[in-house]
């Protein structure tokens, strides 16, 4: 397999030869021509792109500084791609890096990118995860070891001017909604700490100031954080301009549906071996509005969850109407509070939601006024008995260990 | 099995004896008893009564009486249940009945119920499912075939006064917000054709006054339509009233993640076996808000799908903010069009997401301001190629086949 | 669902009008004919005919008359069916009879038909396995309980006389190596005993004479004891005699791969519900030998096994040539022996293997002079931890229950 | 992940300081110390020692020197081993070597080895698969793909004198039978091409003379060929001297059950990560004889396959009692003739059930005189519709690719 994009992880996001950029914006100059079935490797640094290490503090997390976020490895032309044909992309395998053999958990600051539940655990706090051959576990986590599924949190094709100005305007009306608001609705451009890649000067300073951030998931796909885009899976995605222009990184050993702790998955440096093809003209042939996937056939397995309800009714007794967010919160809550009751503290209980391989559905959504979402736990992770008996649960865990916080 | 509930499909649901009741109230008498870890047979009639045939008209459909529905079979009582216990049911077995081969879904009218696309496809429609054993076909949506999942859309137990009077109290809350909104935001207690099992006289006149209707899940499970509570699952359910008081109804022979037609899955008459037992003071011991439960080995299994996108953006383009509820709908959106490139009507299409094994994730719900929520059609259950190439998609269905309509 | 074939289980399997038949012979006259795509049930008793009753002796499974074996329902008859046909069965479903909750498996004593560890375990003994909806237990076999996978042990078309002839041939080629052998080597024709179906008289008795024996799955499928023929798979029989004529029965709850037991898997009575149609000439286009078939969506599915390995050196030590028979029952030995030290005897042991969904693969089989054999036993049919650790396993079973016994 | 056992492919087998040999001896110095729980990782040359080239001649499968197999990586000692205890290794990773993205299948000459069809396939063939990410695909048999699943085709302790001694005098009482036979029953201990690891001068001489070959799986395992023994399995060894001695070798890519071609999977070059911990006296503890494992959570999974029958008569028509050798062989010739009948050659087709995920099942062996074994062959893993219709089966392959031949 060759290395199309090689970096040095010793070095900087910015200081990887223009390899690297953390906005979209369709002026961003391909650093790489590939042909259709080519196959070949695309080294990704970690999203933050160095920010959080190996430790036992949050302090990284806490101060983690989110206006560098994502950090992208491309975008990668392909010759006689153009607008309106559809890219496919193998994802032929996803893997570690042989000095990074390990990956990191947050739950950020309320005050700095809040996540899910920030409401109830506002903290800084962080999990660090080991890579054992194909399993993990974390010292801050005990009694927990689950299978990877390694995928790209984030990946897609360059937008077209059109499209970011469409992208731009819808949010910026969002945001004029409560632009004060903490955690903020969504995030405008900002130059700061924008990394354009291989162009330069004003030319940058310029796409810069317009470019969409990384956070979201769009129509070209981006951000999807979907864990089933694992090593075996096809992706079909949108082209928008000259030569498609794919970007990737984010990479996630594990995740669980949702990515509810936002810092987010377990996180990791690493690579991916992709083949690209084309189908011509294929956005209209097939009548596409967002990428559409094919899953692989190697993916991990359970059989035995334990499944937790959740429904539209919030915290506070109040009603909402057909709101799965809502609903997933209750679901994640509910498995949270059970968690509680064999000795993990809620962040630790968190901390699996977001990174093992837990099961999102919406399960009913129409049954006014209550949409009804379930969150599905492999009990298989865990290495003692989790399901209910008439004996009530057991406490495993003495509370000596805990993620690691700020201080 | 010992039959425990047997009902006449010839009869009407409030001519069966009292074993039938269509509203929520803890005055129910139990129409049975039974000791913990008994076995036994549950029949149940179609959601509606008997309301929709088995025809070409949608009609009935167009015409349903929603203040009738759901027809439960119970509340059946555990000796020893008391406030506060997990009552273990072991759902052993969902069946079909013999002379009763066939199962209904429907798109409501918008003006009668509607449903989660009814701004898309606000007409009344009808498909009639055949069984072949574990397989199903319809003569109105060709080509698509697949194996049943068969559960109970709606089951569980009791509510206390305490409970009844909370949840009146926040539906209340939420349709006082618009009142006369179209379809209703929630349906408020409503004693026309309030059938109250046991109950008779001047007390089911007051119950049925304050009696919760029986469309949305609530904290006692109840109208969750989760298709995974299938033949070999067991759910654990809170407890509010002294004996439990199960009720169980609404069987589906298949049904799609979210149920997105409303009317609704694959609705039927059929029996349920199940088992009970119970965790005295499990609710305190494990914490539960809402029921839990652990799926069954015995499903359906498929490899191959093709899975659709949607993020928080809705038709008109504007964007929410973490809604999964608007990113679902364009997932499923993204599928009809998709499927209709193949020939499907949208109503086609539409009918296959609500009733066939799709599964509905809650991929990314962090990354603001868009959910990202994805819609898994399996590949296998089409006699065609679903999957996009070079080609562009066939045509296989000429049209002269559709949905039944009103008329 | 029509029922083609309806029996009376009270009555003996010659007393049922003549639609059962126990031996495979080309003259018997179709009971019913249909047309491809026909949909219809047939009925079917346990294969001993009820010899083996609900209790807790093995004195009929030691008495077991086996020249009554097996009672198959049909033929059945397909309009248009010709030599050099594949009729294609789909088996829709397959059910139990509401008065027969329940299923037997046997060890056949040594002098009396065996088994494949009949010198291990040479006595006569029993179990009996209560159905309850998808699962089952027995009370001679405590601490394991699962789901059913139904099916028919045994199927096929009637063989045309060169067939037959073919098959009487090279059997008795075999038994005449050793004539004598307790257990025999195959079964030759037998008169006694033969129940003949629609046949009468002299002709009954002429092909009674000659007819095969039911015991060996043979070209046409027949008793392939092959528990993934489950309800919704589909398989491709060979037609040798004008209108086909299948014929069925040997119906199984649940079997370990090898039907290790002989008595066999789980038996019972029952009913299949299935669909045929015809491929012309399909065995000549296909280059058909032996029936193919494709498995069920729906199977019980299991992700935790131990897995027990065999190589084909015998009990006594001695080398056997890649010889799978050998090593299999190495791999079931070791089973036994690694079951016994949780408490269950070797008796309950082999049920289990005989029973349960175990699965028996043919891992290596080149590597000289050893073949290599797999028992997958899965761990999660056992209500307690099955797997090993530091401790050593613990005791789980007294001993006060074990299998029935003949006395 | 440290590595403990670095080779240079560049280099001979015997050309690695020791860390390679081809003998089983219990004289066999460790080439390395690990304690419990250690982690590491262990790179092993294909199981020729390099004799096959990445080329489309079959002159190096024609003439390979049989003598020097299989090339194992070892033997590792684990601190505190001790005869009677078990070795848990946990195979967290098996991986390909970043220059070594290409594996080779080969059917051996009758005379130099020959294989499970050799009287059907007598000639040297071979073919080339080269490795895309997970994926697999081959120049020489076309159109058909499938995701590998890694693992070691031969691991396991070294044995102890006494064990030694055992093999050798049961095996040489096997070949006694028949010393001229061609391909051999069996091989006898041979010096020649002997590489005994850190053993040197006289002692490795001694010990050359009686150690034992590597071919056949034995009661500590060794060359079981198990598929399932891939990425996230784990095994349990008995330990036989001081110490352990875990030896490793002859990765394959994918391999169908039995490795029915004999060179055999698809072999590599790459590398295994494993743990290792003891069980104190856990032979006795758990009745152990051979090793018994765990599956992975993480493997290829298939949903829809042909299955192909065999009974155990034979090609003659000769009835053979119960083997399910002869029973195996029938199954994988209908499913090579039926491969044919799509255009591909036979050899192809015997490639192809040698290397891809097929399934081997003994289905049943207790039906006297046949048994019944059964071939799962995956329909996805080929890029046309593999199954029966009733318009026959349409050639894809026009012959003008093929496995490479000798010349």
């Amino acid at each position: 397999m060759k290395t199309l994009i090689k970096l040095d992880l010793d070095k900087k996001p910015w200081e990887q030869d223009g390899l690297i950029h953390n906005r979209w914006h369709p002026d961003l100059p391909m650093v790489a021509m590939v042909k259709p079935d080519d196959e070949f490797r695309v080294e990704c640094m970690d999203w933050t792109g160095g920010q959080i290490g190996n430790n036992d503090s949050a302090n990284d997390v806490r101060d983690v500084d989110l206006t560098q976020v994502h950090y992208l490895s491309g975008p990668i032309g392909v010759e006689g791609a153009e607008p309106g044909d559809l890219m496919v992309v193998d994802i032929l395998d996803v893997g570690t890096l042989a000095d990074y053999q390990w990956g990191f958990n947050g739950l950020f600051a309320k005050e700095n990118g809040g996540g899910f539940l920030t409401d109830h655990y506002p903290e800084a706090r962080k999990s660090i995860w080991d890579f054992h051959g194909i399993y993990t576990t974390s010292r801050h986590v005990p009694r927990v070891k689950f299978a990877g599924i390694m995928h790209p949190g984030l990946i897609g094709c360059l937008p077209s001017k059109e499209l970011l100005a469409k992208w731009n305007k819808r949010e910026a009306e969002l945001i004029a909604t409560d632009p004060d608001r903490v955690p903020a609705l969504a995030l405008p451009p900002n130059p700061q700490s924008a990394v354009m890649g291989k162009l330069t000067g004003d030319t940058a300073k310029a796409a810069a100031a317009e470019a969409a951030r990384t956070v979201p998931p769009r129509d070209h796909g981006g951000n999807c954080d979907i864990k089933n885009l694992t090593k075996g899976s096809k992706v079909y995605f949108p082209v928008y301009v000259k030569d498609g222009g794919l970007s990737m990184g984010d990479l996630h050993f594990s995740q669980g549906d949702g990515e509810i702790t936002f810092c987010g998955a377990i996180e990791m440096a690493g690579y991916l071996d992709i083949k690209v093809s084309l189908i011509k003209d294929g956005v209209k042939k097939y009548g596409i509005s967002n990428p559409i996937f094919q899953p692989s056939p190697l993916t991990p397995t359970y059989r035995d969850y334990l499944i937790f309800e959740g429904i539209s009714v919030d915290e506070q007794g109040k009603q909402h109407y057909l709101d799965v967010h809502v609903a997933y919160r209750q679901a994640c809550l509910n498995a949270i509070a059970y968690l509680k009751k064999f000795g993990y503290s809620g962040e630790q209980a968190l901390s699996i939601l977001g990174t093992a391989p837990v099961e999102g559905h919406i399960s009913g959504i129409v049954d006014i006024p209550n949409a009804c979402a379930t969150l599905w736990l492999p009990t298989e992770i865990f290495d003692f008995d989790l399901k209910p008996n008439a004996d009530g649960p057991k406490i495993y865990l003495d509370g000596t260990v805990d993620t690691a916080k700020a201080h």
